[in-house]
């Protein structure tokens, strides 16, 4: 009745999924953190190029082809995946540690602080 | 008993806890697909210099005092969260994307082969 | 009259700070090379926060205070640095490899192809 | 008599190749400050990816092919003439902006502290 593609996907979901597909394959033994972590770093590369000779880029992307959006979907889910596979390979809760730092966020910049200048809110 | 964190974290509440986050204090005007993209770079810098001096890492990191591994826990949320923010920003459905994506990894990599090297298993 | 800013640095140069400046702090313990690629990474990351929320800039930084120019040299010179040390530890001359590589670009996008979207021109 | 493989490379050497390179090709206009610096971070990513599956590499990396060190050779030289042609874009100095960062390293860490951790010594 409801597909999957009705339901928010979940971060546990992901990592699972991530599990199982390195332990089919054997490639748990070249998960270590220090690999994961450059793969990452590779996989934001690939995400940077796609964005390099632009220019700025309006919001919701308005003159970018079909293929061009779906290129960058791919690029942002390898960044991702990675991000899961890593936090679980690291023994780091990821969902539960992102709600934490949204917190932490909110008392950092307080919602009534519009004067902010935005240059580091996450930091 | 059913507290927020026995559920899982999916990418749509991230995505509307940040939208949230940028409306309440006026930051939506510093979103711009560009911008999201470098500060997600910064975060990727602050989470490579976590790894930086420590040669390799088991897995679990054993060794990691627990701050270390809270200051971990930050710096791979605010590289998630960046993420979310500008997928929701280029109008790409982050959770549905990585699920495809998995699935493309199946067909590239198929169970069987694992004699593969692990070279590039998600690029 | 002929002080060292009328030089053009080089890479050896640079090459050679390095390698004293670690020798006497008893750093080569640490500089391995992806320790050194990470720390290039984290620099990386440094330098895009500088930029990650300016929206596009133009050429020459016409705005921007002086004490941002000096910041902005200091993270492109960290860059540099571990760059030049990575390069040294890999046994690679990195001058000899940049001469090579800029040859190498001008055979694959001559110079009569102006219709070049410049989309990849390193890569 | 002393062909150019004897002589040290030059920053300025490099960045006037960059600038006749571009002008050549009629690529002046791709080249704004922050589409160098993705292109950059690309080119970082494809740095990462020689390393990534590696895990702790060794000095001089006496177990590589020689295409795959003439490949990094290659990786190693893009990241620095995206790096050199962005500071020439921003209009900073860049071999006298490293010269003096090495100085400044030098006060930050006196060569007698040879205790320290090494965990952060340019940032």
């Amino acid at each position: 009745m409801t597909g999957r593609g009705d339901q928010s996907v979940s971060l546990d979901l992901l990592k699972q999924k991530m599990a199982n597909f390195a332990k089919e394959r054997d490639w748990d033994q070249f998960h270590s953190p220090r690999n994961l972590l450059l793969a990452l770093v590779g996989e934001v590369g690939e995400l940077s190029e796609i964005f390099q000779w632009k220019g700025e880029v309006p919001k919701g992307l308005p003159d970018w082809k079909e293929e061009e959006k779906v290129h960058l979907g791919e690029e942002l889910s390898d960044v991702l995946l990675y991000l899961v596979r890593l936090s679980d390979i690291c023994g780091i809760d990821l969902g539960k540690a992102a709600l934490r730092k949204v917190e932490l966020n909110a008392i950092k910049y307080p919602a009534s602080s519009n004067t902010n200048d935005g240059i580091a809110h996450t930091s």
